[in-house]
């Protein structure tokens, strides 16, 4: 069968030094069952500079930004949403004739989700990271008026962090945490697989607990607090929020969630 | 039907101020019909400069140009193959890890079918035209040997046509002529289709009759030669045998002329 692109297709590419297939399938799978003309191709750019001068040079739609050129962007695009603003990092640019805008759908699908969740934003917090996922994170936590304490290891970023939300930093999770959120590799496929990231205690004394890790959805810690009985949100959610609002700004389209549902376990 | 396109597909473009859907359809159809993991996409340019970095950037293995492109990209490219730096038109961009060179496939495949058809180099030729596509097959003819006339009403660009080979400029075509070449819009389907470009006196002292005109294939010169059992090239061997040497430049795979033939049909 022959790929039914034609010379009407809108391209939408994402930008990762490592891409995977997630993207690709999922935004294609999206397309074809809402037959939209538009087709998704991840790339590894040789230079980000030429990669986005080559957005506006061919007319691609859109472009997912991945590590390491969420903050290298920033310079050459146009303009920043307030979702990108606020932590100075992009994961998705939008091209409108040529003005490209940045966006943050990591930070607006953590905002959603605690809305959909409806956590209760007086749960003093406990954050477990404080690389460029824990940044946006931290952010909508923050925004979505909750408080607490940020956890990691690397004392500077942590505390740097902590400072920017007047959060409080330490290398110990507080007695007091009653939403646990994971922003670190522990508990994703690979070395750290088997980790638990919060301990038993911790997770007993929680009210919610919020895995980022997307690969396996079910890790080690969602397994243990659901089996204690505790609300979860896990980063199979977060990461088809985050492609489905992507998907929103490309095309205009925002697919049901049994749509989403299905498109993400097509790409699993 | 999802497209089969991830991370590892290997992107294709062509570049056109007005995109058709024949290259998109001619390469998807022989990638899928030889198992090969590529995508060709036509894009309308915002800025040829930008798209080149595009290809750089973006990793983008190669492009198709055409007008109004063919000389603009010279200076933003690499190097020359001999096929363009003759004419100093570039069709086709192939990018080798970065390095951008220009091609004129156009030339190319005007060459090799006048080796295919066992044109004698004897016959004086009359060429009508003096446009970009002229000026390839011109040098294609110049290079097999021949020699002979251009027959144009532009006395500007046909009198440097023909004084760049050595030929004859004239506004009527010689009654020598025995080799008649079109590479006007005559006989093309729009406001021209039904002109004949070349008299019936011209094609009864002929051997040999070349349209370029490709849509239709069956132009009213190629059907008033054939009727007169005269040796013809069509235009529709000139665009595939091109594109056949585009898809070897890109894929270094050969297509056999059956599928040649095939994905022809299927974009028509």
């Amino acid at each position: 069968m022959v790929n039914r692109v034609d010379r009407d297709t809108t391209l939408c590419i994402s930008l990762a030094a490592r891409p995977s297939n997630h993207g690709v399938r999922f935004h294609n799978w999206l397309y074809a069952e809402l037959g939209l003309n538009f087709l998704y191709k991840a790339v590894a750019p040789a230079d980000i500079t030429a990669a986005v001068a080559g957005i506006r040079g061919l007319n691609i739609r859109g472009a997912g930004v991945s590590m390491p050129y969420k903050s290298d962007v920033i310079p050459l695009i146009d303009a920043l949403d307030p979702s990108a603003e606020r932590i100075r990092s992009v994961n998705t640019i939008v091209n409108n004739d040529g003005h490209l805008t940045g966006y943050n759908t990591d930070y607006t699908a953590v905002y959603l989700l605690l809305e959909k969740h409806n956590v209760d934003p007086a749960l003093p917090v406990a954050i477990k990271g404080s690389g460029g996922m824990a940044n946006a994170v931290a952010a909508a936590l923050a925004d979505f008026g909750l408080h607490g304490t940020v956890v990691a290891r690397n004392h500077e970023t942590g505390a740097a962090l902590a400072s920017r939300y007047n959060w409080d930093y330490s290398s110990t999770v507080p007695e007091t945490a009653r939403l646990l959120v994971n922003v670190t590799p522990l508990g994703m496929n690979g070395p750290d697989a088997d980790v638990v990231s919060f301990s038993e205690d911790e997770v007993s004394r929680a009210d919610v607990v919020f895995d980022c890790v997307a690969f396996p959805i079910e890790t080690p810690l969602i397994k243990l607090a659901r089996s204690m009985g505790k609300a979860t949100i896990d980063g199979g959610e977060v990461a088809a929020l985050q492609a489905a609002e992507q998907f929103h700004l490309y095309t205009g389209v925002r697919p049901t969630e049994e749509q989403i549902i299905a498109a993400e376990e097509f790409s699993k």
